[in-house]
């Protein structure tokens, strides 16, 4: 088992890179919740390599959802949601060095040791970054249900290349301005540094290779209180989402790694009282206290290895020769997944965020409801 | 729900700082296995304030299991493993404090959101990481069959107080270097730099202050292909684990953060023959790849912040007055937790592999195993 | 969340009766397993209105599985496996009388409630036993993975209409006549039995009215030792499945309820041993002890109420109104669903013992295996 | 894994019937719920050998429970809730006949070819009824709290050694009556068919065998719309549970078996408006339609085979020598388990229930609620 994830909220993607299509079925959203199913289809063409253009593979799939079920008149039904994508432009001849020659960085040796060379590797088959299209459709729902509730979640990349972005400020984040710079061909908070990392791709790309990166995330709105101690707590549950992305390396809430080296007096975000709120006056916690929301924004860092998929020359061994030999890949693939990945990362926020409260709330349905 | 984690091996833990009593659950481990009880104490004295010592909370706990179902003859049965650990040494009124006056940095606020009020917060309850002892009690026992099955799991202080250790080599982690360096008062490779930390934690006792720090974990001997894409990959999986760890604000695999700035011709490990296996010649990955174990070792790093308990004056609310006030903790506290915390982090690793171990290979008893 | 069930090996179903289409998806079969795709769509038309006949609903479909994922070249690649099913010949608009006037017996008053109406009721949505399709085809790759273990698993209508069936022999239960029978109008072992419960059938029919019935399942070829004692049992599970059909009313295992009529004496199952095996004498405990099998043949039985959609005018209330009223359902029904249930019945026993099964023996594949 | 089960409230099992003690944990249960610990106590004794007595094994314990965390002050704290009972009154020299001569009827082979020999067999172990009184304490747990929503839950010895009590009216149980019959020494509705059920029992008793019965449990009070289509269906989730419960052998909702063989005109229960509330004018469906409730009476019937250890010498098997032998069963056992079953009936169904309550309404604390 490896594609299902939640409790109360629960997502099962399939599908494989050049299968004849992928999806995702999410589980638990309340009935009479009205879909924004236009702004949902934004929302994924955010990661589709449209939009990536010049920084992204030269595949082109419309990464249009046929919705299945748990819709009616566009409003959930209660029932668990489906939604497909057909597979149209795939090269699988681009990949004839599969099962013998592995690339390194990328699952394809362990899969074959795995599944005893049974998986299906073309495109990257089910481990490809293109089911991160299925997963995406169900952070775009829950991150539609959240807004409902007045949660916000938006992000931007924070470091491509070596160019950093200004972070967010987490004690009162500019969502207008994350929103505003999805837009942008690298979306920054300081459009000079989106600029440069644009470059920084674009150098990769020309010397046949490929850059990492780091995606920031945050959400605002939430109450006190939601997640719990230990399994269950929102540190777990997102990261156990931020990490079933592929090629991710790393995740860190509010200081992060950084708070690893403070002292307690500096660390410690101090209470305070404002419109009869308890707030803190800083946010090194990232909104997260031992599990628990503290109600200030949750803030999140994911790190993004460079994609693996490179055209210069790799060191691997045929499996089936046992030795060392050299692999040149030829497919398209992206010089940098950081851009295409923030509205992933999003919807995985989403989907951990949304567990919890439909844990928290139950799933009875109030009135109807809109994403708006 | 929040004491509960695991598929094919399920931990469920409970208890509260200044209950009765503290235990866990693990449930799913297969008949047959001789459990190594002496080894299993020692490995639980590693986290005991005793072990601590001048850097540890003066609170003082046996902290031996009584178990009570799931062994016979000190071989497992097959049926759920339960083991209590009775408090003795609580000063609940040390937390007089509370509820009205959280302390910073600490689940109090939210945790009294989140309950109404109904918590049991005295010593931190169930939050406190007084219940990371139950915890590594299953994680202990994961380590023994691990163990059994040829996989190796160590730790080291990475960076405390700004001090930093020798990180592994990826590579050919030095185990016995790990191993013997238990039994420091700061277990590191390099042990000027343990001695380092230490006066740094005492320092930042002496100002009646706390620090964080890193703990860097190793994983040898696991063979090629255990995990998943996606939501039961490795790197997902023991996230999750990590993260309940109470402090935990930080986790990264291999090269992690680091692995964002870097090109693929750089970060993708290239594969070679040895002794007719499939190897890496590096291993920036941390012997993961898209959720899978590629055969080399796991490495992981995960962040503690400080202790937020601490003697300083703090600026806190009074949820009562709903007003601005200073809070002074005066119970006894560790002042960095990263020491105590190493067994606990090399557990949650354990109890993360072991899952998809079993998940894997079944829970089908072969001969009587040995711990040893 | 309401779709999804298991440990080891997951079913995921979604699809409304009335929308774009169902499907499945199965996850957790180990890589390498030759599916026998004539055999599984054989399977499914065995539950098909085309092979009811006179006996069930005038709706016709196709019932042929689109596979989206989790096969190449028929072999499983050990990720998930999607199916779905087109819908085709949907008459929407007999279904008016909704959402105002509930029918009895049916689930669209509580679904009413429960979805604050908001559920898509239309040919009874997802409430429909049409969902059975998608079921049935995680169910007959779990047969068939199943049957690869040499476990072998079939069924017959045991009562239909008051009309009784020979029960199967439960020490030495005839697989080869049952497996024959499944082309019969309805499949018993006594085919003056079958025709009888023909007879009943379209008498029921006839009156513009529906009957229930008894199916028997049987599963040969089980090890002793396969389940668990408590919630992971075989009972425990196998009852979760079968009482997850549609119209399920009553599931009972061996002697079952006249087991409670007997003495301990006579219940119990004296052992002896044949062909260096032990073995029971007979099998009243229908192969299972305490949630584990005990080698001797799996025997249930599960108890279907009459399809409550039947042309005589039934009372039920106007929901708007709040007043009693008539509704007379004008739909294309089955006056039975037994056996077009069948093939379901044993799908479910089979997503059982298969999930129980992987437990215990883990998902790493053996040699590519085939489902004959 | 076998000792867990739960969504939304979760409860983990463990111990064996001769170890050190056995126990409950009970996880998800909202914080501020103040449990009736003396209420919860008598629950408990009813299934206690002293309350029955005569009819009983002469095993002695106290029964009471150790509860150690998850309450303060007599209320939840919202974390999880942990009871353990110890051992006291254990005769292991009377199961010398284990592991080499397996009784028939009962879970002793499987378990030992499960567990290769490793199971601790002594008193039946984990396999022992005796666990049903660490499941029968959360089950009180759940019962109280449902109370509290206003759901009433009650059960009688519907029948026993062939004595038949009156059922109760599935459309207006007399949930008095039931809750009265409780200190009987058969709890029946009718007192004359109670004393003929204990006749029974002591007959069978006197000649050293066991008789068996049937279980009737109904809970008033719910509210339409609980549950689910499918696998999280009142039927489903309420029958994991039932057949968890050692001895079961046969469950049914409303008509049950006997609905099979209706006509669905006879079988569909009217609707009609009563006190502005949708009701129906009989109850076959026992409150159920298709996995969710209809707002009436739910009731279920539950088939306990006879105890397995009986004093007559019965024919078995020695597993070293592979022969047939006889096997004369010394130990203390209950010549019929239904009477102290009947509260872990009750507990099981609360069980069920409350999970999907909570999976209905979240865990978000309202004011303090009280069991009464």
């Amino acid at each position: 088992m490896s594609g299902h994830i939640g409790h109360a909220l629960c997502v099962q993607i399939f599908g494989e890179s050049h299968g004849a299509a992928l999806g995702a079925t999410l589980d638990g959203l309340p009935a009479g919740f009205r879909v924004d199913l236009p702004a949902l289809e934004a929302f994924l063409q955010r990661r589709t390599a449209h939009r990536g253009g010049e920084l992204a593979t030269g595949r082109r799939e419309s990464d249009k959802p046929r919705i299945l079920s748990g819709l009616k008149d566009g409003v959930t039904t209660g029932q668990p949601i489906t939604a497909i994508f057909e597979n149209a432009d795939t090269h699988s001849a681009d990949y004839a060095f599969l099962p013998d020659r592995p690339r390194p960085g990328h699952a394809d040796y362990p899969a074959m040791v795995k599944s005893a060379g049974y998986d299906d590797l073309r495109g990257g088959g089910y481990h490809s970054g293109r089911l991160t299209l299925a997963y995406a459709f169900a952070g775009g729902l829950a991150l539609q249900y959240l807004a409902a509730q007045g949660v916000r979640i938006a992000s931007h990349a924070l470091m491509i290349g070596g160019v950093t972005d200004t972070p967010v400020d987490p004690l009162t984040p500019d969502m207008d301005a994350l929103q505003a710079c999805r837009t942008f061909p690298v979306p920054t908070l300081d459009a000079t540094a989106g600029e440069r990392m644009r470059q920084a791709i674009l150098a990769a790309k020309a010397a046949e290779d490929s850059v990492g990166g780091v995606a920031e995330v945050v959400a605002t709105g939430l109450p006190a209180g939601l997640g719990a101690p230990f399994f269950d707590g929102v540190e777990a549950v997102a990261a156990a989402h931020f990490f079933s992305i592929p090629a991710v390396k790393g995740v860190a809430f509010g200081a992060g790694f950084a708070a690893a080296n403070m002292r307690g007096s500096a660390y410690n975000d101090p209470y305070t009282v404002a419109d009869h709120r308890v707030v803190t006056i800083k946010n090194d916690a990232g909104g997260l206290l031992g599990g628990l929301t503290d109600g200030m924004p949750v803030v999140a860092r994911v790190a993004f290895r460079p994609t693996p998929s490179i055209g210069l020359a790799q060191q691997t061994v045929s499996l089936t020769a046992m030795e060392e030999t050299t692999l040149t890949v030829q497919g398209r693939h992206d010089p940098c997944i950081v851009v295409r990945a923030l509205p992933v990362v999003e919807g995985a926020l989403a989907l951990a965020l949304c567990d919890l409260w439909l844990g928290r709330h139950g799933d009875a349905p109030a009135e109807a409801t809109d994403a708006d």
